[in-house]
């Protein structure tokens, strides 16, 4: 039950700092038989990468994936898939400012309230760099949703929100989110985005963000009620995300405002079995997965490495002020998708077998 | 790992349906010598209890508990403390209408895809009648935590919205909660809700809610990262909770709009220490509690179970009409603040054994 | 991961004390649409319960099993099985003694020293009565078992040596387990203990014994590598049984006295697939099922509470002679066989279940 | 819940192939700032190492460790320790032959049975090449268990049997243990073995062999009733090791044959308090430490790969005949007790973090 592991059949724990020798993970439970190499994963981490737009950092890593066991062949063999990703740009830069300082917004104060001790690099442990072995992880997740689920499989994530600015829904097209720095479903957004941040950019400051995932072609029944419902799961999972600060299911904090006539989903005879007439439950019921696409949406607090000074304090408890230099993302959210999108797939992933376990024995 | 069970040291195991024998809970991992009895732990059944006012279900349960183990003497031993509510009021009413219908917005449809079986009386195993074993496991973890944290410990809670109505946070008064059958710390949206709620039942509508905890003297170093973060545990306990759609901690999803300069909640060399000079994070940063009041707020759908009649399908997949007859709670949010203030003392009576195993060693 | 928890998919939670109101389970994972009800459980306990012969404790108890969730209209329905007997024969007997005493052999003073407490009456929470739910939870286990394996599968158990009385192999004939008091494969071996016990009894003493327990029909595949291997899985759950003090699988302990020639088991072709041609390690390779017969053997010491008055220590660590009265186990293992049925029987609904999630996907 | 995974609180998760890139392991759940590097933790691989005597395998590995993470200027920061050891000596032999073949005695068919796929080289994932992993893991809670325990703790092992012949426990002596290739306490039976194993090596055989391991300096009130006894824990750990066939605790095995009278621990007041009178409980009762040295003793079969030919069938079900080549240990008892005393290193470790976190919180 190690904190730095997720998930309870197909799990994976994770190790590693912002600047020590790198950060990986062992993903166990995944089923034998499944194509695997670093080259079906590595463009999973490509879209995570650091570097690739002036809206995101600019801090130079590869994140190159090594496999360094359960993978035989070119085939998982059912033990567990060790994957190490070496540390590549640690600036051996001078630490002993900030050593003794807490960063605002940062957890530079809680790791050293809890453990007397921290590894100030970069965050050490606490930075959003560990978010790139949930990536590699969520691969895994992602090629065997593929391999069980099928065709019809399939998670995408984009930016809804940048700041106060959201998207119009009527032009949301997921196709777009490969189109524009911002993983933005609707390209007109992502245009008042570039505009947007560019002056938060020069203000020194940062913006927030709101993202959503959807997943579609997941069966009926997938969840594990009472205290394994599958929206806790995927509540548990986004929140673990660097800066999430707020998680929806469907219509989420808009359905305390409907009254019961709108917010119930109702059915009717279809096609090929019973259809629901609205998706208000983002696709679960009970704790329990309907069939319909499962709709997540996060909020993301602004980056709190802005070069704006800010008012502190350091190990002794005394004023300071902290100034960030550098290259950090004015808005985390942004690459927050790939990492959203990973750890949907984990998570259904684990449903998927814990429901096999219990339900599809006979 | 029981899928019925909660919390990792800390923890409990629930069972029962609504209108089977009973319900209950095993709460294990209970710290030796904490004064219990069934007299500790009522009073905390009794504030969650149907019936109290016109705005919850008048079904009628006394909600008594039994301690069938784990007490010696008045005081805990260390085993396991099971606690056992026989179910009273299961009308022996006629189910065969219901037997076969799916009711919108419940879990009735996702139970039958999921298990090909359900327990229909009153939805089974899915009725919120479940949470009232939360609320007596949280009267235990309630006890250990005075007891750990000592006089500054408290947790609250109280509705914060119905329906379009929240409350005026200048009038934010905890103490209120106790004065109105709203749990509402607002005397004047009391006041308005009495009146929409009296309305919505009339046009056999139900109501959504938002709903804030907020834990006071919760000291710095509570969470474990990077799976176990506190923000990321109090988020699937609260997902848990029937018909919630939403969690938010501090700021929570309004944080997306604001900007870097704004969110960051800055520090200041305080009397006795350090202090912050805001709490956009909710007492949590990394996933580690500051020494901040810990902040969460809920989405609560409207009652599924409604008098107009609904549109869904039956067993066959035939369209059918479902009318919901009786004695529904027209805002199931209200009867959610002792559970939720339940779930809360879970999580951190969890957090606190977690931390003292790793870090409370020498 | 209550301590008080056994397995991780198909899982039970234990709770109660000798002397308290009552004891149980909660039985999860639980497949849906099983066939169950008291009366397919309530044989598996009367087989263990007390006053059956002379050789076993005269404690009155009908251990009366109460299904209290989980069933519902005779089939299991995929949530947990709550399970309660009452305790019945809880003499009001003076417990001023005993309630500062250690009784030698006995958890007394180790729970005293770990909890700083403990419910002296009768051993607590640490009386074998306990084990009567470890049976309760076997045959949901075995009803599961027989259910998904088929006609071929059946777990066996019998004592094969009291004291230094071991049966004699060329006798072994498991159907004889049914004709004497002490579940003795070997029917000279049964006539000879009978001597032997009541001479043991007369001396004021107590005898040890080993159990054998033999799981037929069960697939090669089963168990998990590396720490979940079947066979630690097996010895942690025996273990975990009252008064056991050594486990062994197949050859055992004799296997180290073996030379590499004879100890591996060697294979051939057969007439439905490869055969082995011993069963030295007992049907477990690398802690993974063979196919072949499991074998597994426990030690038991003899039973604590003897005539005899010991020499022992009370509360304030001052000497006392510890005089037991009334109505032991003269050799605890003889009911311990339905017991260790049931740890096989629960380890192997479990394994089933983590193998299935894993490698039946696809 | 990683099935890879050991323990609670105090775990790893272990990772590698015996002819992959690597084997490594993630510990989590260790105290922050202990002093802890690479010169720790390597003495600890090189009482394993391979290649040191003629008793052992001559596989060239240096097993040399880099800790990837989880340390900071030479002190844990309680995150994650990731190690990795880099396999050297993967002679590219020719597997065509073997790669068809199941090794009697070996995890060959039960892996490809399970998985339906394996990787072949060495044994692959079931080569006790993988317990160099549990080693390293124990040199950190051994660490860990001397900073809390103190100058009185102490964990020794040592062989105590290799084929029939058992040491003669009056000349025990522990630390006869680092003066003869075989951890023999008994110098005159080292002799012995010297002579018995080059007889069986001649032979193309093996041998088996019983360890024992001793930890001394143990608290009483370790070990978690009722399913997380420090026993039931013990033998799991034990059991994982390979090859280990059975466990046993203080008396084991013996304890069957005795009476009651013999077999009881008696007490008496002693100096600094209650003593006890003999240790046939190996310092468990009922689940929970003594405060005596706790006792294991193990069961190891003899080494399967010998060079006599072996009856098996290949993956067609066709009879072949395993002829096995080069460096295997003639007793891989030997090379064990340095993982033995690895394994109830982190068994102790996780018991006193999840008694600290019960018992230890006011």
């Amino acid at each position: 039950m190690s904190d730095n592991s997720f998930g309870k059949l197909f799990s994976f724990t994770s190790f590693g700092e912002s600047h020590g020798p790198g950060i990986g993970c062992i993903v166990d439970g995944v089923p034998p038989r499944l194509p695997l190499s670093e080259g079906i994963i590595q463009p999973y981490l490509d879209r995570r990468k650091p570097g690739q737009s002036r809206f995101v950092t600019q801090r130079r890593e590869d994140d190159e994936v090594e496999i360094l066991s359960g993978v035989f062949e070119g085939m998982t063999t059912g033990t567990p898939v060790a994957m190490l990703i070496r540390n590549k740009d640690q600036r051996s830069k001078d630490y002993s400012e900030i050593s003794r300082q807490f960063r605002p917004g940062h957890a530079d104060f809680t790791y050293q309230e809890k453990y007397g001790i921290r590894d100030y690099r970069g965050g050490g442990r606490s930075s959003a760099r560990e978010t790139a072995v949930r990536v590699a992880a969520g691969a895994i997740g992602d090629q065997m949703l593929k391999t069980v689920l099928g065709e019809s499989y399939r998670i995408r994530g984009g930016v809804v929100q940048i700041g106060p600015h959201a998207i119009d829904r009527s032009r949301l097209d997921w196709d777009e989110t490969a189109n524009n720095p911002f993983f933005c479903p609707d390209p007109v957004a992502a245009g008042e985005w570039e505009t947007y941040l560019d002056g938060i950019r020069k203000d020194g400051s940062s913006a927030g963000a709101i993202l959503e995932i959807v997943a579609e072609g997941i069966p009926a029944g997938l969840g594990q009620p009472i205290y394994g419902k599958l929206d806790s799961d995927l509540a548990a999972a986004m929140m673990t995300i660097n800066a999430v600060k707020g998680v929806e299911i469907g219509g989420g904090f808009d359905l305390a405002k409907m009254d019961g006539r709108e917010a119930g989903d109702e059915m009717r005879a279809g096609e090929t079995g019973p259809e629901f007439l609205g998706n208000n439950n983002g696709g679960v019921l009970g704790g329990i997965s309907t069939g319909q696409p499962l709709v997540v949406r996060i909020a993301i607090k602004p980056t709190s490495s802005i070069l704006t000074p800010r008012r502190s304090v350091d190990l002794d408890g005394d004023d300071v002020e902290v100034v960030t230099k550098g290259r950090h993302d004015p808005c985390v959210g942004i690459r927050g998708v790939p990492v959203a999108e990973a750890m949907m797939a984990v998570t259904l992933a684990d449903a998927v077998m814990r429901h096999k376990a219990q339900c599809g024995l006979f």
